[in-house]
This record gives C-alpha cells, sequence and structure tokens, in this order.
C-alpha cells in the first residue's frame, strides 16, 4: 500500500476507535492504564532486547553520548513509564464535566460539557518512554493516539506498542485507539500532517527543527513550543536573601530544561549591593555570568553581554545579567526578548507584585518562586503532555483537561426560535 | 514598501498595540465602543457614498442581486452596526477573570486568569458590517484587530476603518489596533497567514474556498467552520405536534444558514404517522423532500435521495428524510454524515435523551428544541464571532471569551524547587 494511503487507513481507524473512547467509563479507562503499567512491567526484558537493537544501531551511527543515554531503556525507566500509567489512571478524568449550565429567558438550559478531542497525533524525538507517557494521557481523556517517534528508537517504541496494544485487546477494545507509527519511511510524518479530516491536533515534542518542520507542514491545528527563555526581575524591594535562593534554584537545579532562568534582571538601586551575592553564589556552582554596561561597573570582570545573549536560550550553566532602571524596563525587557513561557519577580513591594502579574502576559507568571515550578505536575495539574507557548486552545503547561474540549448541550421543552 | 514588508510592519505595530490593549480598563473599552457606535451613525452620509462606489463597480462587473444586496449599506444596516458595538460594550468583560485558584503542598497559590489572545486577523467576504462586528469583539476581549475584507467592498470598509480609527486617536489609543487592509493586491492575505510570530489567530468568514484557502496557506492557528449539516431525529416516543414545530422551525425559519435542519431522521415505528404530517406542513411551506426507500415506501412520491443527499448543506427549501431502525442507526448516520455543528433529538424518552447528549460529540447537542438555537446570541453568549467546527480552543458558537486564553498566576514566599 502506498505510504499516503497507509497513514489514511490508520487515522480512518483511529478516528472510528475514538467515538468507542469517548464513551468509556473512567473506570474502563482507569482499568486499561493499570493493567498497561502491569504489562510494560512484566516485559522489562523484552523490552530491553527491542532497546538494545536500536542502541547498537545508534552507536554505528555515531550518536553522542547523551542521546545515547536519552535513548536507554533502563530498568529504572521502565518502571518509572509503568508508574507514570498508574498516576495518570489516579488522576480525576476530564472528561464529561459540565463547566456551567445556565438558563435562557425562553426556558432551554444551556451547558458546556468536557468531550476528548478525539484523534491526537504525537510526533516525538529520541526517548522512548513517550510513547508510553503520551499514550496514557491521551487514553485516560477518552482520545485515540497516533505515535511517530524518531528513528533511531523504532524497536523500543515498536516493543512498547505491541504490549500496549495486547492489553486493548485483552479488553476487548480496538486496538486502533493507540498506534505506533513504526514505517522508517521520514515521509510519515509529512503525510499525517495533511490529515485534518481525521486527526484533531499534532502535538510535537523535540527540538526547534522537529517542531518548525511539524508547524510549517501541518494543515491540523499543532500546540508547540519553541523555547524557554525565562527572567526572573529582581526589584528594588526584593528579600535578597530569597532573591538569591530563587535564583540560584532556578538557574542550577536542572539548567537544561525549558523552565530554568535564562536572564537575570536586577534594579540598579539594590544591584551594587545584590550582584556581588548573587554572581559569587552563581559562580560556586559553576554558572558563568554576562553582564551588560552596568553589570560590568559593578563587576568588572563579567564577560559582556549582547544582543544574542538576550535571546538566548542557553540550557546551560549561562547566565545573562542586566541592570534596569525601573520596572518598566525590566517589563520592556521581557517584552522584547521573551519568550511567551515563564518570568518571575522578586519583591515585597505589594503593589507591584499585582502590576507584574496583570502586565506581563506569559503563560506562567510569578511572584516569588523558582521558575523551575513551571511545570505541569509542579503547578498541579497531576502530568503534563506539553508546554504551550502559543495562546490557541492552551498556553503553559498542559494537562488532561488540554486534551479536551467543550460541546454545548441544549435542553428544551419544544421551544422552536421566533 | 514591498507587500511581505507592510504587512509585516502593519502586524508588528499591531502586535505593540496589543499590549497596550490587554491592560485596558473595561470601562475605556466601553467607552472606546461606544463612542464608535456614536461615530458610525454621525458618519451615516459618507458611509454611503463610499457603499456607493462600491456598488457601482460591483453592478459594473455584473455581480448578481443576493451579493449587491449583502454588500449595500443601508440606513438601517449602519443603525445595526451601531447598535452591535453598543450590544458587545454592553456585555461583561471577559479578561481578568481568574477561572479558579488552588494551594499547593509547598504553599505556593496556582491560578489560572484569562488574557487576550493579542493579534487577531479576520479574513471576510463581502458583507462590510463585519469590520465594524468584528472590531467591537476583539477590541472588547483586548485584542488588536486586522481586517481583511473583499475586495468588492474595499471602499465601505476603508471609510469604516477611518471613522473608527479616529475615535482611537481622540481616545489617545493607538490606531494600530485596528487596522484594515485595503491594498488591492490579493496576495495581501497570503502575506498575513505567514506571520505567525505577530498575529495569534485568523478567523475566515465566507464560503468554503475563502476558508480552504486559509487553512491551506496559513502558518497561524485558524478557528473555521466549514459547514452546517444539521439533523433532527424523531424518537419513537416523541410527542410528534412537538416535532412538526421543531422541525419546521429548524428548515423554514431561514434556511440559508448553518443551522437550519438539513437531514431528518425518523424512528420507523412512528414513521406511517409522522412522515405524512411533516411532509404536509413542509410542502405547505414550499419545501421539497427527498426520500430514502423507506420514506418511499410510505410516500411513493417524494423524490429518491441518493448518497449526496445525506451530505449536503442545501441552505434551501429541501430536506432529505432517512427512517432509522432504531437510535443507534440514527446515531451512526450522524457520525458517518454530519458536520460537528448541531444535532437534536425529539424524545420523550428520558433515558434515550441523555444517552444522545453523551454519545453525540458534534458542537451543539440538543433535546426537544430547534437547532436554530445554536447561534451565540441564541445560547446566551451575548455576540458571536463565527462558528468553530473544528475542536481546538473554541467548539461551536464563538463569543468574547473565545477570543481570550488563560496564563497562570503563581504567588510565592520563596519557595524553590527541591
Amino acid at each position: 500500500m502506498a505510504l499516503r494511503d497507509e497513514m489514511k487507513a490508520l487515522a480512518i481507524s483511529a478516528q472510528q476507535a475514538s467515538r468507542l473512547l469517548a464513551n468509556l467509563s473512567s473506570e474502563v479507562k482507569n482499568q486499561l492504564l493499570y493493567r498497561m503499567a502491569n504489562a510494560i512491567e512484566a516485559a522489562e526484558q523484552s523490552l530491553q532486547l527491542a532497546n538494545q537493537k536500536d542502541l547498537r544501531l545508534a552507536e554505528q551511527n555515531g550518536m553522542v553520548a547523551a542521546m545515547l543515554d536519552r535513548l536507554t531503556l533502563t530498568s529504572e525507566r521502565i518502571t518509572g513509564m509503568a508508574d507514570g500509567l498508574r498516576e495518570v489512571a489516579a488522576l480525576p478524568d476530564p472528561v464529561g464535566e459540565i463547566t456551567r449550565m445556565w438558563l435562557r429567558p425562553n426556558g432551554i438550559k444551556v451547558g458546556r460539557q468536557r468531550i476528548p478531542l478525539g484523534v491526537i497525533g504525537i510526533i516525538y524525538e529520541s526517548r522512548p518512554n513517550v510513547t508510553a507517557d503520551a499514550a496514557g494521557l491521551c487514553l485516560k481523556s477518552g482520545n485515540a493516539v497516533i505515535l511517530r517517534g524518531g528513528s533511531e528508537a523504532l524497536n523500543s517504541n515498536r516493543a512498547i506498542g505491541i504490549i500496549l496494544r495486547q492489553v486493548l485487546t485483552d479488553m476487548e477494545l480496538p486496538q486502533a485507539a493507540l498506534q505506533v507509527v513504526v514505517t522508517p519511511d521520514r515521509n510519515a510524518v509529512r503525510e499525517l500532517l495533511q490529515l485534518e479530516e481525521q486527526i484533531d491536533l499534532i502535538i510535537p515534542r523535540g527540538g526547534e527543527g522537529l517542531i518548525r518542520f511539524v508547524t510549517k507542514n501541518s494543515r491540523i491545528p499543532v500546540i508547540k513550543h519553541y523555547k524557554g527563555v525565562c527572567h526572573t526581575y529582581v526589584d528594588e524591594h526584593a528579600d535578597l536573601k530569597m532573591a538569591e535562593d530563587i535564583c540560584l534554584n532556578a538557574k542550577v537545579q536542572r539548567p537544561g530544561v525549558c523552565n530554568a532562568l535564562e536572564t537575570l534582571l536586577i534594579h540598579r538601586d539594590i544591584a551594587a549591593e545584590f550582584l556581588p551575592l548573587i554572581a559569587k553564589s552563581m559562580g560556586e556552582s559553576g554558572v558563568e555570568l554576562r553582564g551588560c554596561v552596568g553589570a560590568r561597573l559593578i563587576i568588572p570582570a563579567l564577560i559582556p553581554a549582547t544582543e544574542e545573549d538576550w535571546q538566548a536560550e542557553y540550557l546551560d550553566l549561562i547566565l545573562a545579567v542586566r541592570i534596569v532602571d525601573s520596572y518598566e524596563q525590566a517589563r520592556e525587557h521581557i517584552e522584547n526578548y521573551g519568550s511567551l513561557h515563564t518570568e518571575v519577580i522578586v519583591t515585597n513591594d505589594y503593589h507591584l507584585s499585582q502590576r507584574f502579574l496583570q502586565e506581563i502576559n506569559s503563560s506562567v507568571v510569578m511572584v516569588n518562586a523558582s521558575s523551575r515550578f513551571s511545570d505541569g505536575n509542579q503547578l498541579g495539574l497531576g502530568a503534563e503532555i506539553g508546554i504551550s507557548t502559543t495562546k490557541l486552545h492552551s498556553f503553559g503547561p498542559m494537562g488532561l483537561e488540554d486534551l479536551t474540549t467543550r460541546k454545548f448541550v441544549v435542553l428544551g421543552d419544544g421551544q422552536i426560535r421566533e
């Protein structure tokens, strides 16, 4: 069968399965996830055998160590996949919730009820655990899911898919509810992205190249996250010890992730005191600082920051530092260079805290807390399918609820329109 | 300036204006809309002069009467535009609402707050009143708006734009908040659709050709509505008089709109009684019926329905009729042929009414009411910017709230991540 027809047939069967999934009870969906978790753990050996095939090929192809690590399914990671499925099973089911209901003057009652989106396509790169994590979130929210991982994880993804699909069959549910696209043909993604009649949402997870490719080629709505250039603004009325703790945590606790601090903005009135303080503790943690002219007046040894530094998502132990004249200048800097991901103010000025929350329209805005909390689990969503830095449908960390939409339900008693 | 640069400059200025708009008080936004309404009414003569230019050109180009009618700005329609702006001003402001807030175990409070989307592009066809209607809804929800109407309404749209923008200037607000693209170059839309860094949402309003063009060419998220193939299922336990009233209203009260009834499904056990009844009243209203084999066994004179009839959005006094064996068969028909717009069941069976509401996942599902209520005003949204038959972001009639998104706000007291 031609690739185009193959992808279309797969998507049509997913759409058919999605109608059944939409009406499964929470109990059945939870049981499905618990049984999938058990099946993953029981299959540890065969999963590792499949994974070793991928690892051997990757080594032959000269994959770098960090990537090889991501690709590896250790015993711990396999348990992690199973536990992830159990955690999602334990979350409240968003489907069916009637978020509001009101009465119209003519007597009809109008409500809005959560329903699954339908069919969700996930396009991702090397980590094979995404296969189980994304499947769990999609199925729990009543959606069918089409998974397309990276070619380097093909054997691992196929093996995970076989295990999870067997559980569907055991429970007399259609295997089409969960499909793992394992054809090595790189055009498979391109074909999937054309199927707007069958697939309701595409979530790309991976590097900027993947995300730009998907956005450019998709006729299906895409929820995406380009990068996180997160700012922390230390105001003149900040508790400097608190500011130090927050900035240090945001930068060094895990520097390689999108909610790590990238640019520190400091009010000029406390810069002479705060900058040496934070420079010292950052230095002790191995962080390289790059400063604006004002910062280098205070610490001449700082590496000069350039225009590129204000735009940089370092994902590394590097921090850009700028001294600002005012809150307004900090806000303007964030508007010009921010990525709409997460911004933090550290201040004890109540009025200013409220202005910051109000005026900064990034997906997450925080007062007196580390930007590292910008994460679905940390914010209390239970689990995270991704982070959106575009505003349609979802903005910020996305949980189960973001995999649903709302229909209108109308209860009448014979009303007609005048 | 090249068209590409011109569109980009326009979108950048809209984005800058959107930051200011996002923080305007409801009072200022309402005053803006009331003053725009007054300005529109005061400018009736000049609007009609501009409109006459469009009408003369359209006549020379041989535009058909129905289209000429849509294009005409009568005195009544100008008052209608002004009243529309006043109605939107009187609606509650969705911006700023904190829809939920919760406490995390570590003491941070997490909430979700409504903010404007940013910059909204509206691509529409001949009706010039869309210029004022869409501008009102976008501005009230704190968004900047870029309006691109049809070339046949260019002079009318330009005139409306000048009037509305003058009010922005009078109130010391940036004109860039409301931009009317009047270049006759047809590539303007294509260029706008590439500006994903500046424009947050595109809403096309018009025929299927326009909508398909926009979807195919846009890198910006699009909320769209292809067509409305609305079904009413008359169950064996329906009150037949109620069913007759509802079906008649849904078909003939305004047949040319997307929420009009297109296919009637009748349970076989009441078909022999109900079909002659509804055929008679439809006939008296000038409706042509096209029936399945079962329907023609009851009324042999019916025109046979073909596969195309089940897919048809007639927008006319034509109705497809099918006799079904069961609720399940009706549901299957809706799943196969529906457009996810609006479906109605007429029944007095409580259990079945609940199954229908639960199992049919069109954007609006109704019990015992006319599908003609599937409209933002009728459902109580206050005003309507469009109807979405895709599920991302909005599903069904869209009001002011659908022109917003939600950011996370986090209130901490020095928390850092372990």
